[in-house]
């Protein structure tokens, strides 16, 4: 089997381009794409994305960034976590192993991570070994929120 | 043209049936259900939907939850603010103009709205006279919200 190489995504014009490919592209690319235009923010900057190249050209990616404990909802006790959002590969590049490479990555992290992904995709978390947060309504609105915990921390109770 | 009357539902087995055939049923739902079953909640509760009944069979569903002032993210000034989801019309009942009552019916409680809507129902909520929110990934993650604000409010400025 051929080794996965997890890229963190810069932003560019080429790989905001690219990103046009994923169902899930919203206003979050396209803010990126007008401050990269009004020279906000520069080529190659950072970017919350990390990808996998096959070949030339981006097939799978995901949006990651560390929430401070200090708004942590979700665990116990009140340490940073990772939210996920945007995990996708493109349809002629699943099952390859991609998607579950991507979620092991983010999983060496060490922190918890939440997700609140689409109805479709859930068997595939689950397989992950993510699982549903009791439901609080004025936390979770319509969100079908999933989390994953390394060792040491809990769910937070309901109060 | 027939008046659309709106109901405020509540949590029964008849309507957790009902909301089993809604395509956006998630875990919002089941922890009700599981609440009716355990006597956590009494039968008939009040619940956070507003749904339209088409003789005696649920066909349009809207979830709505006023959100705190302090925690408002996105207007100014800080007031309480609405959070619509689950904002559905069965496919036999479409084009009755049941979604446009439900959002009117939002409307006329005078406060900012904010829903975070599938993308393929963007253009239903222009027509509304929502817009994009100035996108921030620290408060939109992986959302896509749109906004709508009635007279005297303004959205929150860029920090």
């Amino acid at each position: 089997m051929m080794a996965i190489e997890i890229t963190k995504l810069r932003v560019n014009y080429k790989t905001l381009e690219e990103f046009k490919k994923f169902k899930e592209y919203g206003i979050q690319e396209l803010s990126m794409s007008e401050d990269l235009e009004a020279n906000i923010i520069e080529n190659d900057s950072e970017s919350p994305f990390y990808g996998i190249y096959f070949t030339d050209k981006l097939v799978a990616r995901m949006s990651v960034y560390q929430v401070k404990g200090k708004i942590n909802r979700y665990f116990e006790p009140h340490v940073d976590y990772l939210e996920i959002w945007k995990l996708e590969v493109l349809p002629d590049y699943q099952g390859k192993g991609f998607g579950t490479a991507l979620v092991k990555f983010a999983k060496e992290f060490g922190m918890p991570i939440k997700t609140n992904p689409r109805i479709k995709s859930r068997s595939f978390w689950e397989k992950m070994g993510f699982c549903s947060v009791n439901y609080e309504m004025e936390r979770d609105l319509g969100e079908n929120p999933l989390i994953w915990l390394p060792e040491s921390i809990q769910e937070k109770e309901i109060s």
